[in-house]
């Protein structure tokens, strides 16, 4: 099976390519004895909600486990948008190109109405015009009943607090919800330094999927419900339940969010994801002719090459997807391992 | 938190409180290391495909891997019914019952057609007149395009494999085709000694979901399609990810498997559940009073208890759910402790 | 083309293949001239309004205009049964039987749970079982939130007014919608002597499919939203909307139920329908081997026809439906002839 | 009610405000005796067929009526994409823009995928990216299966037949299937003088939706199936039951439809209303300041008004909407009268 070889030195596919934190697994062995209730009944769960309250700053707030991104998006967003409703996101957005119609299908036949703005955060003049077009007296279009925001973005880059709170502000002005796509929460965290919930309740969120995947979890999202919007939580559970997103045994998925929450590992892991996307980042950049798409606030690189990088990163067996207009992504995570940045620079010299 | 106490010993609320196997635990730590392919293009979830090779005596399958029941089920039924047909089902049917219109969800609005018998399994007659008023030209009617059947049923008893192969031949005849839910097929194949083959694609089955988490496992459940099926392939797998069901760290969805079917473990952890719920059955039915609703032929007990030993269970503080009619349901597990047995003897003496 | 020939004469097939009167020809042609706004915005559609509350004696409700039964049905279904809820009707009831899962489609997947009953009508004690084991608290199952009922019936008995308004009244204390499909209402009232108001909001209904196509229109059909329920009413245009339910030129459709409201034509025609089908019933019971299933208390029989007279009747070339269990239905219309009644009377002797 | 006074005259608000053509009625009113067989099984519906293979120029086609050009392409959109696909059209069209998420809702939350170019004419570039970027086995994006095209387009400008051939050509090599939005093709026939046949399956069309609403009729839709489009026929059929666009007395629908091909009927009308659009359109140019948006090749003017025109058509109580940018959108019909041209002529003088 795989080790710690060198492909995974040189592995910059995706964050998900990463094992899990051992912390995870020593947890869900850790409460793997006795039995407990099903479905989100245990007692780890329960231990769960009050270390969620202290990561978050609030006792204001219900919450669901589900071991999918994907679902913790669509489910969210089922709640909030009807079958007749839009969802406003950015055109680069996980939920728009990454999903196959998720949202879609889960709010049945809901919209995206799709909003551009460079280095995936929306444009405020186009959200505005967005918000500006809503008329629910005008039965022909879909109006748009929820924002969706995404930090850290699908361009690597990591809306400051304020920035989200602004536009939290401008849709709730014009009666939207407020939805945040935070897989790589964590590492927008750890790079803009706002706390998790300047993030996302102070800046107005309804909802926040936050992503323990990608950050060191087996597969572990949490979808937190704040205010308002709690009541709405009947509704999601039952709407987790018949799209299978109600796990029997629900304790393993706490047990793993607990570890990570544990003296904050996720923001530590998160903070080496991302000074190893600097570090690699800083080295590409050594060619002249590399030159970056979008600034590195996150743990991917988004980079249009120069031959000769491109070459030696090919030679090095180095892994990574093509993206949009001849550019690349490199992505790390809390598992790049430090020598993986010596050995890119030799490969690179 | 908990541990395996006075509680444990007397849990027969269901098999989902149940922890998961040790070896599930070690195999999922083993292979914690390096980096692997995203959404199943691993090499453990590789190393699962000879070995389910092995346990299905057959290579002409394909299969995806599931954390949800729910989601199994309506997954494989949203690939061959569409919006406008309707599935043929047992009245009690866990896909009828306990999720939530999940098939309904899934396939965009079909329709499930009920159908009578005993012991939660299908009459022949009920079952020959609906496939007999199918008509595909009669476009106010749903017609049924699935057979769905269940084994262990809903009612603790297990379809022989002769059976199971019967109904399946009569719906093939009237072209529809044949999905078994099997989220306790071990327990119907420990009691019925049938093997996996004769309960599956010997029987005729086009797809069966065969569950590891109730007899084992943290959440693994193993979607398998046979022969002509396999062509639903992609359309699962577009399904299973819009429905937030491809798991991007597989690796170790396919541990759970691998640990549980080395050395036929899970039949094993089925076994044991069967004889426990034998032995408690037999127990509670020293009671004159009390009489058995459906035979024992799994790890499931439907029974009319008498009063004595009803309140002797109470006494006991054990734990178990009312059912239909004033009945009752206990449900052992892999993990139901001999001492349960003894223990159970001196609350009833 | 046809004429009103023979064949005519003894059609029993539909009450849906007799012609429009020819009131609601002229009234079409009568508003055929000049401009008018689109969508419901003209002002044939605006004179509707106070017809109707007239029609009902009430004002307090809205009102959508609709071609499809089907779709009438569906569309405030939908309104009122969110997806992962469920829809309390008759095993025999035309939404549960003939209507492609329409209700499944509109409402995203939601359930229909059938009741049984003599005549099509629930029976009291199913009607109280299922309400009793609604829990909005039990995520598993699926909850009723609406009770459908229909009147005339789909086995062509009449509900009384007490009866539907004792069912209401039971749904709506346990937090339940009413809706009546009243594509035969106008047959219903006729035939029980209740007025419109008594067997719709008087009764407790929230909403009502009243029906005109069967009774003479070319295709028009009421959907009324009263009291509390007309806060459904954006959202029920919304959902006509995007089901291609939204007539750009309805003043054509506002025309036909103006017509047949003149004078309370629409009552008459069904008196005429109600009348023949009681002089068939008699005429074909002359035969002792000939039995009804259901009494006819409206336009359709239902009954288990003697060898002689099925004879007679096939040599005459009547066309009407095999039913259930060896019967046979026959439904008259407001176009069926006196004379046909007389040429049966010749055809049976 | 309304006559054809000076509100009329200068109503550009929509085609659909227009009445029926008084030949429409006259059919109807002619098919409005005898009974005839329900849901599109009558004599009328059965003698449109060679009239519209007349009309068609072939025989190898299934038809479907439907009173709504929303559910016609919803419909047909619905049998060639699959939930979990995506249909490419100009972000301008009328599915994306008009039918409040009719095709999300009826292909069970299939995505648009939206395409821009001048004209709300997709530029060829866009369409062949768009067509190149499919990749079915990449499970994380939404494949493309249909395109969609709009004849007349929703700007007004005619795609000529080799345009409509050559994208129809691309679609099909990439293994899409093609779909024409023909809500106004009518008036792209009239003006480009390219046959009904040249425009539609000779062009390489699977389906198109064939509009006589904005023609003259009070509701009638025609949905065509061309070639091995054929084999989607049953399942246009149930969907049209299930989403209850199945009339019963169809007779009405066809009866519209053979009287507006009578002598080409349609197209004469639709050649009167493209006349006064083009009348209407030189009198507005007459003012410098007014400029067109988009040349006026059928029955719709897009334009920017200069201030002068934009006053004297307001003191006129000319009707109009407000179009995208500033400008305004006014719409002929074929029952515009002429002598709207010289009253308009009067206004802006």
């Amino acid at each position: 099976m795989a080790d710690t070889g060198h492909a995974d030195l040189m592995d910059f596919s995706s964050d998900t390519s990463a094992p899990a934190h051992p912390a995870v697994l020593e947890a869900m062995a850790h409460v793997n004895s006795g039995n407990q209730s099903s479905y989100g009944n245990d007692e780890i769960t329960a231990i769960l909600r009050p270390e969620l309250a202290r990561v978050l700053e609030t006792d204001d707030f219900d919450f669901w486990l589900c071991a999918s991104g994907t679902a913790a998006n669509a489910l969210v967003l089922s709640c909030f948008c009807p079958p007749m409703g839009a969802i406003l996101c950015h055109a680069e957005a996980h939920i728009a190109r990454d999903e196959r119609s998720a949202p879609e299908f889960f709010t049945g036949g809901g919209k995206l109405q799709l909003l551009e703005g460079n280095g995936a955060q929306i444009d405020e003049a186009a959200l505005r015009a967005a918000l500006a077009r809503i008329d629910h007296d005008f039965v022909h279009e879909t109006p748009a009943h929820v924002l969706s925001l995404t930090n850290l973005t699908e361009s690597g880059t990591a809306y400051p607090a304020e920035r989200i709170r602004h536009y939290a502000s401008l849709a709730r002005d014009a009666g939207l919800s407020v939805h945040l796509d935070g897989a790589r929460l964590a590492n927008a965290v750890a790079s803009t330094g706002a706390t998790v919930a300047e993030m996302t309740w102070k800046a107005g969120m309804d909802a926040v999927c936050l992503g323990l995947t990608k950050t060191g979890a087996i597969g572990c999202e949490i979808i937190v419900l704040f205010g308002d919007a709690r009541s709405k939580f009947p509704e999601l559970k039952a709407r987790a339940k018949r799209s299978g997103h109600m796990p029997p045994k629900m304790r393993y998925m706490a047990a793993q969010a607990l570890a990570l929450f544990k003296d904050d590992l996720w923001l530590t892991l998160a903070g080496t994801a991302n000074q190893r996307a600097r570090q690699v980042s800083n080295m590409l950049c050594r060619d002249p002719e590399t030159t970056l798409v979008n600034p590195v606030e996150g743990n991917e690189i988004f980079v249009r090459l120069g031959d000769e990088t491109l070459k030696a990163l090919r030679r090095a067996k180095a892994t990574f997807y093509p993206w949009l207009d001849d550019s690349y992504r490199l992505v790390t995570s809390w598992a790049t391992p430090a020598d993986t940045v010596s050995q890119l620079a030799q490969a690179l010299d």
